[in-house]
C-alpha cells in the first residue's frame, strides 16, 4: 500500500526529525532491560529540560497527547472536586468533558474562540478550586494563553496546563510559572511521530493525588514506580519501547540545536508566515498579540472553497494544512510550523502554493 | 547511548518481524489523510482475520495491552454492574482491579496459579452477571484457559477475554466462541513492538455500552466514529501513525505466512521447548494439558539462583527470559517463543545456553 511523502503543515502531526525516525531502527529490548531503563531515565531528564522543571515525576505517558490530558485530570480530580477550566477552544472544551467524567464540579470560564483567556476572570471564578486548568497553546484557534499570572494567583489550587502544542515551540517554564501538572504530545513541536504524552507533576500535586484513580492504566502512583523512581522498578505495563527511542532521539535533536534556538526558529517562521498571509490579503483569525508562531489560523477568504483548497494543496503539492473545527469548520485554515517542519523553506513554499491555488 | 541486540525470549516484548521494523520508516502522514485512513482500514481488516471475527468495531487502541484491558472494561462496566472474573494469575488479578475502578461489583472465581480455570465454576458464580471476564493465555503462569465453554454457557452476559498473549500464537475464534469483547497487545505473538492494543467488540456488546464511559481517551463510541466507521470520520485523538504502520506490516507478515502456519510454528516451538526442558531435568510449572506453547513456565531448580541465571543469560548470551511474578517471583522462569521469536533455532539456543549456565 503506497504512502505519499507529505509536507505536514497542519495542526499535527508534524514531519518528524530524521533522528527520531532513525531511532525506530534501534533494536527492541525488554522494558526491564537495564539498557532500556538507562535510556528511559535520560529521556525523562530531557523532558525535564524542555518542560523547565526539576519534578522527579516527569515521564512519557504511553498514549497520545489526549492520554496525557486524561492522566493529568484523573490523578488529581475525584468526585465533587471543583475544577475551574478556561475555555477558548476545542481543547478547553475537551478538558471540561474529561474533568466531568472524573466526577468534578466543572466551572467554565469562557472567552471567544480566537481571543485569549482573561487570567483575572479564571482566578476569580471560584474562591477555592482544587484545580485550575487551561490550555497553553490552543491548537483549534492558534491563540496562546498566559500561564504566568495563573501560577502567581493560584493560591492553594493546583495549576494544570495543556502544553501539547506549546512544548519546545514557545517558552514553557513549569517551575518558574508555578505549574503543577503539565502534559504534551510528541507529534507537534517536539518533532516525533504521535504516540506518547510527556507529562510532569510537581511534588505538591503528587502529595494531593487521588488515592485510587479511576484509570488503572494512567495511575501515576504505579507508573511513577516504574518510570520515575530512584528505587527498585516495579513493572506496571509494557512500555512502548520504540516510541520511547523516537522521543529520546527527537528530544536529543532539539537539545543539540539548543532549546532557545529551536524556539527562536519557531518564532521566526511564525512571523514570516503571518506577514506573508497578510501581504496576500488574507486575514488572521487569532487576536493580535496572542498569536502562536507554531500554529496559525487564517480566515478562508470569500470566494474560496475551504475543502477544495486543502484538497488541491494535498494532491497537487503534497502539503497538508488543517481545516477549522467546531463553529469554525469551513471558515478558517490552521497552518502548523512545528518541530522539524518549522523551516523558512516551508513558509516560502506554502505561501507560494497557496497564492497559486487561490489565484492571488 | 548504546543498545544491545537481544534475543527476546521473555514474556514480551518479542523480537519484532523485520517487516514491522521496516514499516517504521514509512513517511508520517496526517491521521485524517486518505492514504492513512486506507491503511488503517486494512489494518482493522487484518485484525478481524486474526481475531476470527466480522465485528465492525475492530481496531487498535492507542496504548499498550493494558490500555486494551481498560478500554474493554470501561466501555461496558458501570457502577454497580456485576462482573465475574476468573483469576488464575496476575492478569486476572489486574482485571479485578480495573473492573473495581469502574465501580463494578466484582465476583472472583479463583484457581491456583499454574492450573486452569474451571469454566463451570466461572459460569456458576452468579446467576446474571453483566460481564464474565477471563484471560485466555495467562502470561504470568503459562496456562491457557478454555474460552469456548464460557461462550456456550454465558447466557445474557457479555464475555470479555484477554487475548494479549494468545492472539496469533494459539487459535482464537472470537465469533465462533461467542466472545463479545477481546483485546490483545502488539508485542507478543503478533510480532510488533509494544504500543498498540488490538480490540474487537461484538454488536451485542456495542449496544450495551456504558453511555458516557469514565475514560474519554478510551471511549469506544467516539473512537469507533474515527477508526471503524463506514460514514464520515470524526476526529477523536491523533492516531499513533507509525505504530499503526508497524502493526499493519506485522499482521501482513503473519497473514503472508498464513495464520494457521504461524500457529503451527508456535505449537512446534513450544513442544520442542517443553521436551527439552524436561530432558534437562527441569520441571514445568503449568499443569499438563493446559500449557501454552508461546509462554512456558519452568521451576527454578534447586541450587540455582534465579536472578544470577537470568543475568548470565542476558550478559553472556544476550538472551532475555522472564522471572516469576507475585508469589512465584524467584521460583519460576518464564520463557516466551512468540511471533518472529518462535523459531526452532531459538529453542535450540536457549536450551544449550541454559544447560551451560546451569552446568547440566
Amino acid at each position: 500500500m503506497a504512502l505519499p511523502e507529505r509536507i505536514l503543515l497542519g495542526p499535527g502531526p508534524s514531519n518528524p526529525y530524521p533522528e527520531a525516525m532513525q531511532a525506530f531502527q534501534r533494536p527492541v529490548v525488554g522494558h526491564l532491560d537495564p539498557a532500556f531503563l538507562a535510556l528511559l531515565d535520560e529521556t525523562c531528564d530531557r523532558l525535564r529540560t524542555v518542560f523547565g522543571t526539576a519534578n522527579p515525576l516527569t515521564l512519557p505517558i504511553s498514549g497520545t497527547g489526549s492520554a496525557g490530558m486524561e492522566a493529568a485530570f484523573v490523578n488529581v480530580v475525584g468526585a465533587g472536586d471543583v475544577v475551574v477550566v478556561g475555555v477558548n477552544g476545542l481543547f478547553g472544551e475537551r478538558m471540561c468533558d474529561v474533568a466531568g467524567r472524573c466526577g468534578a464540579e466543572v466551572i467554565r470560564v469562557d472567552a471567544d474562540w480566537g481571543t485569549p483567556l482573561d487570567p483575572a476572570a479564571v482566578l476569580a471564578a471560584h474562591p477555592a478550586p482544587k484545580v485550575i486548568a487551561v490550555v497553553h497553546a490552543e491548537t483549534s484557534t492558534g491563540v496562546g494563553n498566559d500561564i504566568e499570572p495563573l501560577g502567581a494567583g493560584k493560591g492553594d489550587a493546583l495549576l494544570l496546563v495543556d502544553c501539547v502544542t506549546s512544548l519546545a515551540g514557545i517558552p514553557v517554564d513549569v517551575d518558574g510559572w508555578g505549574v503543577d501538572i503539565a502534559y504534551s504530545g510528541t507529534q507537534k513541536c517536539i518533532g516525533v511521530p504521535p504516540g506518547l504524552a510527556p507529562l510532569t507533576m510537581s511534588e505538591r500535586a503528587r502529595e494531593r493525588r487521588v488515592e485510587r484513580p479511576q484509570s488503572w492504566y494512567l495511575d501515576l502512583g504505579m507508573i511513577g514506580e516504574y518510570a520515575a523512581t530512584s528505587g527498585a522498578r516495579k513493572y506496571h505495563h509494557t512500555a512502548p519501547i520504540s516510541m520511547v527511542y523516537a522521543l529520546h532521539a527527537g528530544l536529543g535533536a532539539v537539545l543539540d540545536e539548543g532549546l532557545d534556538a529551536v524556539i527562536a526558529r519557531h518564532a521566526e517562521c511564525g512571523r514570516l508566515l503571518h506577514e506573508g498571509l497578510d501581504k496576500m490579503g488574507l486575514e488572521l483569525f487569532a487576536s493580535e498579540g496572542h498569536r502562536l508562531p507554531e500554529l496559525t489560523t487564517v480566515k478562508v477568504p470569500e470566494g474560496a472553497a475551504d475543502a477544495d483548497v486543502r484538497q488541491r494543496l494535498l494532491v497537487d503539492y503534497g502539503i497538508e494544512i488543517g481545516g477549522g473545527v467546531g463553529a469554525y469548520a469551513g471558515k478558517v485554515w490552521r497552518i502548523g510550523l512545528m518541530g522539524h517542519g518549522a523551516r523558512r523553506r516551508n513558509v516560502t513554499l506554502l505561501l507560494a502554493a497557496l497564492a497559486e491555488v487561490l489565484g492571488r
